[in-house]
């Protein structure tokens, strides 16, 4: 017969213990010493270290006793291939950069080896910076789902549409054709979201979108879309539409909880208090509209209104990484600039847009984005023992202020572990550097300038 | 007899080889495969691989072949022994920030003991993010500047001047006669440059400038700071001396290139012609004022007019790091969004602020900030293989959009290695780290709210 202690104890897959834990929800809270416990890729419970050592028998236990444990990140906008892009082209308007530099490029190189190895060379730098879900758009979704599903990470992958031929379709109607293969391809995936990507309202037409809102209200599936990006997409919509952009995708019905409108820099009160009626999600790029000049989004005046808020590093072309503490940091620190207060977009609230906040975005709220019991386990562990993040007061603090995305230091997606101890387990590093370092070498050789002096 | 190549090889003590290397004069130069030749301390060569091989004979070679290097990061403004109070409290106006919680921590906490042990935690941050050279103002000038002798880097220590009363001093001429003091100390080291610095225009009186004007001429001595920092400075200078404080400086004489004003949010076009005019360094420290929402330094207006302007993180209170690589990007980004146009500030021109430009402002420029030969060797690598900066087409865009302070593997002062490998090699880091948890402990058991939950 068992020990008395031993009869109560549950089975469970996997308990991760930390000096600090923040589930997220509710927002601001810090457990200290607590324990993580896994089962079936899920989260069973989270309850102090001493009372789980009582109540789980676990196959696996990872002990970080100076670490943080929270919610994996969600960047909810991002380009993963355009990692191939990164400091090819800097300190431009997003005019010239577009069209001088980064849609030559892409009529030129784009292909699906190239949006592979992009995504590879992307998600790796995800993982190894705590990012464990993102939102993609660009061409080939298919070979972007393959990649996200050997990866181990979680995402939403769209289908992209555009007016305009490009390698991936010729018109608007083959980019749905053909996104919709690749959802029927991807349906029932635990980590893979198939999500439609009209690109922008200044590259997709009304009769486009409208096939859009019909079909993602009947399949209940999200919609990702730059909105509101520079001042000259508002001039070029008065010209061509005679109104805003949002008024236009207001009329076309696309305001709803299932839409996520990328960057929003251009905002008017009233257009606000539409958002947050309508139940938009807006995802903030503080770093990339920061570098193209694109504008200020007003975060401060969102977040008063209560509109959902998630925030994205949007490609590596632009930003020029996939960090999502530079991001977070940023964002809490600008919103302040911009706001000229610097009590508004508080530490916890910038860490809810990262985390819960673009679980809502991606219509996954009720799976991931906070440790509630029931949610799957998408979590990681974050190393404060740096000179850089001592002493630590408010772990919250810390890792919006002060984290470098070096500290990450353990990942697991649906509770099985991709990176331990700073080492990737299923990503081939060495393979995915050297291919992104092939791709760099025959662009360099076709511009014909490599050499700095 | 030995072999003829071997007759024409000169001795060396140093040779640093590196995949890249940026010398910042001239601004945008980027060498590929070079050797830096390194003899007493100074910059002797920097010359092709092959040929350094060729000529020098060096007592000690490192090789880094997938590293950048450059000259070592320079903080132009900050407040060491700060760092104790990381995160101690954010998301706060300046002035409850100073007044509810900076200041009474500092009232009640702030002795010799705390000036040293928060200054080595600073210093260790900045060693393991590539900053060589910083510019400091705090109390305890005196024990700064012995922990700055005992870690090989290279400081301006300020000499702090208030009219109030602190733990350092009663009135503006005991903290000028301690300040003096310390100088005398210290006259002659070859690391350490002891600077003027009076708080701000609203902590200082006109008869202390004087005295420091006189005293600054007379001994050819940098002075650092706080100017045109918030809104309200210049609303109470208004009402105290009938006049903005960059007006009330010129007339007393302060406007010199020996001036360092940090901060400078609120300026002019008048204001920035006199700057220029007067050859003022303006420190800029762009997270600081974001997060504290002091205003917008017109960063890309004093660029074109010619302005020598440095970089700063300010304290760990405020920042929350001291994260040169972090304020290059936050500095670049910001500079865009202010100006409303991507092509200002570009990276070249934000690695010289962050170096060349922070050697000027601390009356170093002739000695440090460039690697141009017979300056001292104060030289970092960093090292850019991360899946996070590839591919590399630019490596001075990866140092300046994409890199994170980890990726600093090597640090050396005046030719004396510090940081080897990412190992510091004089710091004793447990021994700081604990010093700075025993300080936090201490603290919050006074606050008696280190329970979140």
């Amino acid at each position: 017969m068992p020990p008395p202690e031993t009869c109560a104890m549950q089975p469970a897959d996997l308990i991760i213990t930390a000096r600090w834990t923040i589930p997220v929800e509710p927002e601001g809270r810090v457990l200290d010493d607590h324990a993580l416990v896994v089962r079936d890729g899920r989260i069973l419970d989270l309850l102090p270290r001493a009372e789980a050592e009582q109540r789980y028998s676990a196959r696996e236990l990872v002990r970080r006793p100076q670490h943080v444990l929270l919610p994996g990140l969600i960047n909810a906008h991002t380009h993963t291939p355009m990692t191939l892009f990164r400091g090819m082209a800097d300190d431009l308007p997003l005019d010239t950069w577009l069209g001088q530099h980064i849609w030559p490029a892409e009529a030129r190189w784009v292909d699906a080896g190239f949006v592979r190895d992009g995504a590879e060379l992307a998600m790796l730098e995800m993982l190894q910076g705590g990012t464990t879900c993102f939102n993609d758009m660009y061409y080939f979704p298919d070979v972007i789902a393959r990649a996200v599903d050997a990866s181990g990470l979680r995402a939403g992958v769209g289908m992209i549409v555009l007016e305009h031929p490009t390698v991936w379709a010729q018109d608007a109607d083959e980019y749905l054709r053909k996104g919709l293969a690749v959802r029927d391809q991807f349906r029932g995936h635990p980590r893979i979201s198939m999500v439609f990507a009209p690109h922008a309202p200044y590259t997709v037409a009304d009769d486009s979108f409208r096939q859009i809102r019909l079909l993602a209200n009947e399949l209940d599936t999200q919609i990702h879309m730059h909105v509101h990006e520079t001042a000259s997409e508002l001039a070029e919509s008065h010209k061509q539409h005679a109104r805003r952009p949002l008024q236009r995708l207001d009329e076309l019905g696309l305001l709803t909880p299932l839409l996520a409108a990328v960057h929003m820099t251009q905002l008017t009160a009233e257009e606000i208090a539409l958002l947050a009626g309508r139940g938009v999600s807006v995802v903030h790029c503080p770093e990339s509209n920061l570098k193209l000049a694109s504008g200020f989004c007003p975060v401060a005046d969102l977040a008063a209104a209560g509109v959902n808020i998630a925030l994205g590093t949007d490609g590596a072309g632009s930003n020029n990484d996939l960090d999502m503490f530079g991001e977070m940091r940023s964002c809490a620190l600008l919103a302040k600039g911009v706001a000229q207060r610097a009590e508004v977009v508080p530490a916890a609230a910038v860490l809810s847009m990262a985390t819960r906040n673009g679980a809502q975005a991606l219509g996954l709220g009720d799976r991931i984005g906070s440790l509630l019991p029931g949610k799957e386990a998408d979590v990681i562990c974050v190393d404060l023992s740096a000179a850089a993040t001592q002493p630590v007061y408010d772990p919250v603090s810390q890792l919006v202020y002060a984290t470098s995305r070096n500290q990450v230091s353990d990942v697991w997606v649906a509770g099985r572990q991709l990176l331990a101890d700073r080492q990737p387990l299923l990503a081939d590093a060495p393979a995915i550097l050297a291919r992104a370092e092939a791709w760099r070498a025959r662009l360099s050789a076709a511009r014909g300038s490599n050499a700095h002096d």
